[in-house]
Parts: structure tokens; sequence; C-alpha cells
């Protein structure tokens, strides 16, 4: 057995408190190594004439990427507490790995050999709030998605859809849009909005904040807003805000007193000044955000500016009754301060979620102290490059999703945030080349996925787009531009989400097979009751995948969802052939009891 | 080369902020397998026509244990973010290795490729008070340490150490007792005491807190105690406190009026309570130290439980100037508690210590917002099992401390407390079956190691004792049972530490040989001007070590230390010879400047 690939520490996504009663202990083997694990637990303090008392159980393969096996157990310590250490077998030979090293018997005089969960506090569970899993976002971008009150036009909005949209001009969206349109949204079956964000600043996109108070006149005013999250409430859908904290904009009065009286201002501990006068050119001479000088980096640190940005937090969360908060570059700012934020937050709305915006691994921000999810870019990354742009084989997607399951705890994958495109990206349907069917299977996989999807507004309709500013005109409102039909599948998936649990966050996920010649993939929602195989071709040739020796299938029930026109499902008895032939582009979906 | 034995994660001890400016970064590959490693870094955001641009930095190999290699570097990254790879040589072959994987060229297309520290926010670096690095910690179990006031003794009070110890006899020992001998500690040099509880209880050993508001009044009161801290201080003696928070004591007054009322008791969420009546046997019904009655589990997460020990926490640090917190069975307590806790003490005192009781690895403790330090038990047992009880060989040790080193950052391994013995065990010369030289030889790793020593009352001067109660018998003050000449080796050797700081915390640690056969080991101090050698013979025969084939030993001064009668030093200039001669159990320290 691989000794030096075998990996495990505790109290990150290789062991953490799944809810106040269950531990999931994963652990990292050499791919095809071992044979079989068995988790060896007991109680710390559970002793007898024989030395320490424990139990063996089975562990789960869950996945695999292209260097490693995952291996994944739950388990339920009566007394919360459990120390715990890893039988492993690989052909005749076995082997225990514990915290102390290998041994070739499980040693009983002393629990010191072992990892070590100490106690399974409540307070330390990682806790989302339990209607993010069974939300569908829907992202808006408030200036390009409806103009609902024209008085509030800023100066030179043009013509709504008749301009391409560029880094400075304006169409005037506003929130009075938003609402106009609010039964489209419910039609659509969203029942989550994130908007980027709305207050006071000088740009078309708002991350050069002004003044965190206020919202920004052309989108309306507080009124209007406190009316659109109401309306909103009203038909089941949560609002989540963008947060701009690690930096503010130019025009933000504390910056712009800094560049008025220099040394002598009462703000310039506000930021990371190196020294006077302030200086843009050819590099900023105070921290910002990139070398932007005009997105200075906020100094989180300092007591007055972390009480302001908190009060922030309370008073949208606290007045407006937000339902979450998107934080913007979350990274740069200290964990200190999240943690704070965290405190103000939930205490206002216990139920609130907290998404930062982070790129890379996040695990230090996701232990509970800190935030409920980030944004899910390596499953973005993943899918993008596998089904829109045919860029990776079945087997690099399939890696590429399984380190994403497996570099988190279950419940923080729950509240994932999966997102397909954004206002920071070319939308779907441009990178992939138009071709729909490869954003039909985009959607597909994104709605059946462990976590919390998210829509791009107007991809649902068919909208292209490159780069920003490109990919953020104006939302496209006539029918007749719409395309209808992705619209009608799109909102079949969302009911399929939100009508059967284990096609959303009610199940497990776990790929079956990947057939690179084939660009194929088999994949499986599982609950122990039922399993929902969903039988992928990404290929522009039609596929035939031998799935029934992959599965056991002989016993239960079996049916087929069929899709009718992308309008309606039905489920049809089905007796499995050996051979399922699956259509250019094309998936097959059946049910198992 | 081993692609799965290579490790690496952010934002633990495999990366972090070692101050202020500098990162330190470490990488974990198969033993033996590379060559050499450097660290590929660079600031995100600097771009030019040829893509991301990056600097290259060679790595030092730190430290090797049974299967791996560990490698470290420090970057100070000028504006405080980084993004970096590691390229790996073995023989031809080179790799680089990314957070996205192996590539066989460093990727300069994105910056996502790449391992992220996002920002080096002041707030969140890792921060113990500097007094620790040059502090020797003494431990006092205060029941018998001295008897200064017999006025305050309990009855039945038993002759000062003409009993041996049982687990519940008393002998006096008091505040005045320590008062009284300050001057014996000052003179052996300690420059921080380490006191077991002294609350209100029951037992000899306090560990069952009937009042944490209450000093036991066999100790003395509130005035001798603040009287006691003044007295330390003055002599530049810091104090340190047990908090025993996990669980309370049986008397406990909230315990006891849930023993009297039941689910009527005001205090029944105190406690972890799974139904009524209480009871304690066959097990308790209600969440304990173990499975003990006596011990019942605190209720942290009540907002009353959590407000009460913080309270006392402020308490003691405020109103008596103490100098640290030693907290009693730390990894069962909810984290979230620490974070207050060390919110409340930080607040009254910055520079006060927090030290955790934990056994095992505690890198979730040690992120700079929970503890300063946990008690170094990996150390304890490498050094026990090596130089007191000769069950490891060389390479083993060097394997212990090496995994000791490696498995937390730089500046948490500066202010570990590093016991040889305590209460809990045995003590050092009894596990050394009473041979002197090994207890010498075990001074001498401790108190020229990495970290903040402690002294176990006693042990220097030639206490023994075994298990509790055993190890916890009366402090000899008959000089002519003293081991006189053990006190002034160990007053010497903490003399180094102080005058010398290449000696303690003041350079970095690195084997430079193990030899097997001759169960001895060759060590090293450095901080880049000068290095201290250790050569150290843990057999009973005298060893023959070729050292200078080992080091680079040609140029600079050489200077041998020679420690003459165990009560100077004397530095004597030498020419290394190609072999080393060590008496058996003893060792020779060479300066090279």
């Amino acid at each position: 057995m691989f000794r030096e690939a075998i990996y495990h520490r505790p109290k990150n996504n290789y062991s953490y408190a799944y809810d106040e009663k269950r531990l999931h202990i994963r652990l990292k083997t050499k791919k095809h190594d071992i044979d079989q694990v068995k988790i060896i637990h007991g109680d710390p303090y559970d002793w007898d004439e024989n030395g320490w008392q424990f139990s063996r159980k089975n562990m789960l393969l869950q996945a695999s990427d292209e260097f490693f096996d995952y291996w994944i157990v739950e388990i339920t310590p009566p007394f919360r507490r459990l120390r715990y250490g890893f039988e492993l077998q690989s052909g005749k030979e076995k082997l225990v790995y514990t915290e102390k090293g290998f041994y070739n018997v499980a040693p009983t005089d002393d629990t010191a050999y072992y990892f070590c969960f100490p106690f399974l506090n409540a307070a330390d569970v990682f806790k989302a709030p339990e209607w993010v899993k069974d939300t569908v976002w829907y992202q808006i971008f408030p200036e390009r998605f409806a103009n609902g009150d024209p008085s509030l036009n800023p100066t030179g909005t043009l013509s709504w859809g008749k301009s391409k949209p560029t880094p400075t001009n304006f169409f005037g969206g506003d929130f009075q849009g938003v609402i106009d349109n609010l039964d489209y949204l419910v039609d659509l079956g969203i029942n989550g909005i994130y908007f980027t964000p709305v207050f006071k600043a000088h740009s078309n996109h708002k991350y050069d904040t002004i003044d965190y108070m206020e919202i920004d006149p052309q989108f309306g005013d507080k009124e209007t807003f406190s009316h659109l999250v109401k309306e909103c409430h009203q038909r089941g859908i949560r609002v989540m805000l963008d947060a701009v904290f690690n930096h503010s904009g130019y025009y933000f009065s504390p910056f712009q007193d800094v560049l008025k009286n220099q040394e002598k201002s009462a703000y310039k501990d506000w930021f990371h000044l190196r020294n006077f006068p302030v200086i843009e050119e050819p590099r900023p001479n105070y921290d910002t955000f990139a070398y932007v000088g005009s997105m200075p980096k906020l100094n989180t640190e300092h007591p007055e500016v972390r009480a302001y940005l908190l009060e922030v937090a309370r008073y949208w969360t606290e007045e407006f009754d937000i339902d979450g908060w998107r934080l913007d570059v979350a990274n740069e700012v200290d964990h200190a301060f999240w943690r704070e934020f965290r405190k103000v937050v939930k205490k206002k709305n216990p139920d609130a979620y907290i998404l930062g915006e982070i790129w890379h691994d996040s695990m230090p921000w996701l232990h509970g102290d800190q935030f409920d999810a980030v944004m899910n870019y390596p499953f973005t990354n993943g899918a993008i490059d596998f089904f829109a742009k045919d860029a990776i084989d079945a087997s690099s997607f399939a890696n590429a999703i399984s380190n994403v399951l497996t570099m988190y705890p279950a419940n923080v994958n729950e509240v994932s945030f999966n997102l397909l495109d954004s206002h920071d990206t070319p939308r779907i349907l441009t990178l992939a080349k138009k071709n729909k069917a490869r954003v039909k299977l985009l959607y597909l996989f994104q709605l059946s996925f462990i976590g919390t999807p998210c829509i791009y507004y107007g991809d649902e309709i068919g909208m292209t787009g490159g780069n920003d500013p490109d990919c953020r005109a104006c939302m496209e409102w006539e029918e007749q531009k719409q395309d209808q039909d992705l619209f009608h599948y799109v909102k079949l998936l969302i009911e399929f989400r939100k009508s059967d649990s284990l096609f959303g966050n009610g199940g497990s996920f776990r790929f079956l097979h990947t057939d690179n010649r084939q660009n194929s993939i088999v994949y499986e929602k599982f609950d122990g009751e039922r399993r929902l195989i969903f039988v992928v071709n990404n290929s522009k040739a039609a596929s035939e995948i031998p799935i029934s020796s992959l599965l056991n299938l002989e016993t239960g029930k079996i049916v087929e969802w069929i899709i009718l026109d992308h309008l309606s499902l039905q489920k049809k008895p089905a007796m499995l052939e050996s051979i399922i032939r699956v259509q250019p582009l094309g998936f097959r979906i059946f049910e198992l009891k």
C-alpha cells in the first residue's frame, strides 16, 4: 500500500460535524491502491480488561480523481466524542493508519494513537440556512434587467436594448423594473434573487460604492427597495445583496477627504496609506484592489471602519429584511472581520445566507464561523470546460467535479453557490458557440447537482454575450426574441428540483462511469431508497453506454423520465437493455426504486 | 516523482503569516524523492505581455520524518498578496505543482492555477506574547510546594513530607509557602509559574471547582493571591492560572441546585442533561468528563454559562493582573467559546498567554483566534521515549521531533509549552529509572529546543515519583536531600537560554545526524550568523561521531562550550577532529561563527 499517499487531518473536509449528532470522516488514498477501508472508532473512555473498546464500519468509496480515491463514512457517536483510525486492506495486506502513524494491528493500550474529534459541540456545527438548499437563484444586474421608472433615468440613458453595452453607458434598469417582472421570475420558478450592487455609486455596475447607506438613485429609493423586498417575499423569493467591503469607490467621501486633506484627514486610518501625498500613478502608494487607484482597500482592522461596515450590514439586514449577503473580494478582507460580520448579520436574521466570492480553495472560510458558502467557480470551470467548450474529456470532467465534492464538507456543498456564468464572464450560450444543446446539458447538470444553482438573467431565454461589458446587455423582453423552448426546458428542470428532492440536495452524488471515447458520463443521485441515473452524451455522435454492466439493476422497479417537447415529464416503466443509446448531445434519466 | 505524496494546503502549518510582513510556505514530499524545490511566486496582479510575472526562490529542506521531506521558504510579498506554486526537480525531471494540479511548465496565462495567500491582514496574524519566548516555566502544584501559613491548614493536614501522597491527603501547601520561596525560584532562574488550580474546590488537586470566583481557603485569600502575584512580578516572574471550564466540580452550586431541584432548577441548562431525574450510575445521564458523574460538563453554549465563565476570565485577568491561562480539557469546549474567551482576556491584558491542554494535533485551535499555544505532548513523548526510557532509536526520535516542528507554524512552535512531566505523569527521574545522566540529557534537549520549557517542581533537585498521586509529593526543602549538582546544572542551562538567544528561540532547529547503532544524535541551532552544534550520546558506551564530514566546518571560528563541574561555562577554541568522541550519556556543544 502506498503509505505516503494516505491522508487525513481532522476538522476540515476530512472530518466534520454534519449536524448536531452525526460526524463525517473521510480518507484520501492513492487511486486504485486500496480495496477496502474500514473506520476503527469508539468513545475515548470505553475501556475494559482488553483495553480500548472500538467498532469497525465500512467506508464508502465516494469519489476518485486523477490521483486519489476518497472514502467517506458517517458516525453518530453516542456521547458526541470520537477517537478513530483506519483499517486499510489491499489484497491480503492489512494496515492500520492513525494520527501517530501505521500499525499492523490496531493498538488498544492507549487512545492517544488515534485521530480525535474531541466533542461535537453544537455551537461549532456548520449551519447554513435550510432554505438555501431548496433555492434556485437568479442573478440580476439591476441596470440591465428592466426599466420600470424612466423618471429615474440617469442623464444620457439609452433606449432599452437598442445599443451595445459599454463600460460606461446606461439603460435605466431599476427596482420598479424588477418589481414589474417578478411574475416572469415566478413563472420561471426561481426563488432567490442575487442583485449585484445597489448602493449609491458612480458606474453602471455600482461596484464603486460612494455611500453604503444609500440606494443608488437610478434604481429608486429606500422605499422602492423596501417595496421590492416585500414583493419578492410575497412570492417566496429571497433577496441577496452584494457587499463590496474590501475596497470603496473613488468617490466614497472618506477617501475624497483623504485626497483633499492628506495626512490631516480624519479618515487617513480608514485606508492603508503608505506615505503622503497620496498618489495614484505609476502605482498607488496605498493598498488597492489589484493596482487600481480608484479602488482603495478599506482598513477593516480600524475600529471606525469596522463599526461603519458592520452597521451597514446590520442596517440593510434589519431594516430591509434582506435574506443574504454576497461578499465581493471576500478573501482579501481579514477573517476577524468576517467573524464579526457573521455575528452581526445572524443576530438580526439567523436565516441569512452569507456567500463569499472566493475563486480558490476556500476551506479556511467555511468552518461555520465565517461564510455559509462560496461562489463555486471550480464547479463553473469544470462544467463550462466540458459541456460548453468541449475542452476537456469525460474523465477530466469527473475528476474536476469529484474534487469539488471532496474539497469541502457535505453540508457546505449543499449550499454552495453553483453559477455557470455571471456579469464577469461570457454568457453560456456564447461559451457554447451558440450550440443550445450544450447549454441544455449545462443546465441539466447544474440543476441536478448538489448545491444552490444560479441562473444569470437572460441566459434562460438564450441571450448571448462575450466578456464584460458584452455579457451585461439589456434583458430581452420581446417574447418573439426570447428562446421559449429554452425557457420552458429550464423551467421544467427547476420544477424537477423543487418537486423531487433527490434531483436537488436530497441525495448524494456519484459518478458511475466516464467514457472518453464516446465523451459520455453516467452519474447518479441516491438516498438509500431511490436512485436517479443520468446518462449524458456530450458528443456530436450518438453514444452507446453499457449501463447495466455498471449497475446492480437486476432488481427493483425502473422508470425512465421522458421529457416531452421540453414541456412536461412522462415517467415510463422501462427495461434496461445492456446498452443504452443516447442521442448526440442528449441525455436520459432513469429512476430506480 | 511521487505525485500522490506531494502535499500543500494554504492557511495552516503549510502557509501562514509569520509576522505582519513575512509569509512562510511549506511543502511535503515523499522522503528522498525530490532533489530540489523552488517556490514560484508573485503578486496576482503583476502582468506583462508574456503573461503573469513570477519569481523563483529555493526552498530549504527543513526536516524529514519516516515518510516525508518538509521544505520551507520565507517570502515578503511587497503588496502583501501572494500567488504561488512549486517547481520540483528530481534528477532531470521537472514538475510544477499548483492548486489545480501538475504541469510540465509553469502556466502564465492565468493565476487561478496557483495557490493563494490572498492578503496578509495584520488582524489575522498569529501573535503570542513576546515574553513567552524568553520564559522558562516552573509548574507548581500548590498543595505540595510549601506550607507557609499553618493557620490555613485543612483538617487532618499531615506533617510536610512525612507521608506518601494519596488521592485525598493534605499537606497544607499554600500561597505564603510560594511567596517564602520565590528567591529559590529566582536563583534557579525560572521566570514563569504555572499554578495548577487555585480556586475553591474539594480535593487536594483542586480540579473539581466549587467556586470559580474564590481562592481556595487552604491556599489563602484574594489578598494573599494578589500579594503573591505582585511578589512574582517584582522578581520578573509571570503567573499563569489553570482554568477548568470544560466541567465543574460536583459541589459547584449550580450543579448542586440541579441535583436538588431537578427539572425545576434554574440551572438545568447550565449542563447537558439528557433526562430527569439526574442519575450518576451506572453511567451518568448527562454529559461529563469521561464518564465521571462528579465532573459534569458545562454547557458553554448557554448564554448564562458563557457570561459566567467569561466574567471569571475577566475578573482574574483584570483584578489580579495574571499573565496567562492554562485551559484544562480545552479540546472538548466549543471553539466559539474560546474565541470569546480570547477576546475578553486579551482586551484586559493583550500580553496574556493562552495555553490549551490538547494531546493530539491542535492546528484547529492555533490559527490566532483561539490559543497561543498547546501543551506540547508530542515533544514530551518523543523526549521521554528517547532520553528517559531509551525505548526508541535515534532516528525515531528525530522523526518524532521533526513532526512536532512541521505540524505547526514556526511562530506557534516558538511559544509551545514544552513539558517533560507533570502532576499527571511519573517524574522524569523515575521515568529514567533514577539515571541522572539521562535526566541531564532531557534537560539539555528541552532547554535548547524551540518553545517555552517548563520544569515540574522538584524535578530540578532530583525528586522521584511514579504515577499520580506519587508524583505529587511534598517539595523537598532540606538542602542535604536536594540534588545540588542537578540543581546547578539546570540553573546553568537556564542561564544559557537567557544569555544566548540562539540557545533558545533565537535560532532555527535542525537535525544533522542520527546514529542508531551508537544511539546518538547531532542537532544544530542556527540563525545565519552562528551555529550551535549539539552532539549527544544517548548510549551507555562512548560514541564516535564523524561530525566534520557532516558539516561545512572548514572555515570560521570554532569554539567548544565546556561545562565545568556543572557550574560554569568555559568557551574554548577548538579544532574539530574528523571524529568527535562523546562520553556515555554525555554531550558536547560546539559554536561556529
